[in-house]
């Protein structure tokens, strides 16, 4: 058993997803969250600026006591997960392998679909790690670029013309390839799930990187006998780069929970 | 006389709007543009990051030898001008008064409309100096977190159902409050003048901040007899804080102009 917290990072609020799953599934943890916001978005940045942020956000999260990091941001999972780990030495989980096995274990037709951000596709890490475990598979990658923006005014409603025009385009080479399985790539994406679902049609599997970041993250606790004693009630801690007014309002869309005037704002460039 | 050069800095890509009406009506000058591409948006930021990235990119323009520089931001501009300019001691001119001046020069029914980012209008500023100089003038302001994410991926074009959508949802109170005049308060948005002209109809003067902040330093600058010499060909030199692949890429839009593989890439953060 281990009482100390888990850390979570993001560029932004899209984290917020995987803590939302976090919370569900291991209610006597301990959690910490980090949002980059004044510094989001990270997905269309070089790979020497998101490894220089990363560090900055796990440094800051590890001034606490932490037993297990998630790095909830697509971006920096897929760019610079391996620099991360080998620099730390708490266990460190990133969004790509948990949501790519999830995928694999789900693919029947062997043709898989990941929509992210353009630095997590232009990345290749979904794409390598695929291949790596599946040779036979074959992946369909499409940036969408416009998706976080988008979701952070609030427009990821069936019904919006502009979140059904992007998507549709986003994810029409997709359709036409016949996925049968699609990665959100992107911890925003699951607010876009009623979107994409109608667009991609029922009979293809969505993937939910946060979600399934959750469960790993968990499976790795529980290996290690590190989970905190059951029956506990785990508190969650929210920090951001920006002004914290605005991520405690979109905070309670992301995590389906009002976090009231709890959020703290940090100055994330001293870490 | 004077030979040394402007410089010029903006969030992203928007100042090269400005740039591009420098060039047009003052050939003979040097021009130094920083684009801040690795922290782009700053409109959602707060005022304390906003002065701290402001600073830096200051700091690394004038590391030349400056006559004067262009705050081609509208976020700077109208959250921390007279800072800056109380900071340094050469001119500074930002996109707020000289665009202010010519919305009111132009308006005849005293209605004057504002759009820009979530920042430039919370400060107030566009607001502030327009009932200074014209205590009878109403402004009507309406924030556009949007535009700049739309208009760096491209849809900025007549038809395309996104732009317009979202163009005519922020743009509808403003026409319904029958201004007169437009200020587009971020220099991103001389790209939409097509998308906002067709909306507001063609009796709405459009201001363009980026193009009359261009005509503030040319007057300033004449009027301190520190133009450089006519006749000679001035060049213009591009840095950027992100990778300079897409900055060139992109800048041909802005500028209307190719730069070919002539942007740098600078760390912003060492300044």
């Amino acid at each position: 058993m281990d009482q100390r917290p888990i850390g979570v990072f993001d560029s932004g609020l899209g984290g917020l997803t995987a803590v939302r799953r976090l919370r569900q599934i291991m209610p006597s943890e301990h959690i910490i969250y980090f949002g980059d916001t004044s510094r989001v978005p990270y997905g269309n940045r070089s790979s020497d600026t998101i490894l220089k942020y990363a560090r900055q956000d796990l440094r800051f999260l590890r001034s606490f006591d932490l037993k297990a990091a998630l790095i909830a941001c697509g971006t920096v999972s897929s760019n610079c997960l391996g620099q991360l780990q080998r620099e730390n030495d708490i266990p460190i989980i990133g969004v790509v392998e948990p949501t790519v096995r999830r995928a694999l274990e789900l693919t029947e037709n062997k043709r898989v679909g990941l929509i992210a951000t353009r630095a997590s596709v232009s990345s290749g890490a979904y794409q390598r790690l695929m291949s790596q475990l599946d040779e036979k598979v074959e992946v369909f990658s499409q940036p969408c670029p416009l998706f976080v923006p988008l979701v952070e005014e609030g427009r990821f409603r069936r019904g919006d013309v502009v979140i059904e025009t992007v998507a549709g385009e986003y994810l029409q080479p997709l359709r036409e390839a016949g996925v049968d399985t699609l990665v959100m790539g992107c911890t925003h994406y699951p607010l876009l799930e009623d979107v994409i679902g109608s667009i991609m049609g029922e009979n293809v599997n969505l993937i939910d990187a946060g979600c399934e970041s959750a469960y790993a993250i968990r499976r790795h606790l529980k290996h290690s006998d590190a989970l905190a004693p059951e029956g506990q009630k785990g508190a969650a801690e929210f920090y951001a780069s920006d002004r914290v007014a605005d991520f405690e309002r979109l905070a309670a869309v992301f995590l389906h929970e009002d976090i009231g005037h709890t959020a703290h704002q940090i100055d994330i460039e001293t870490y």
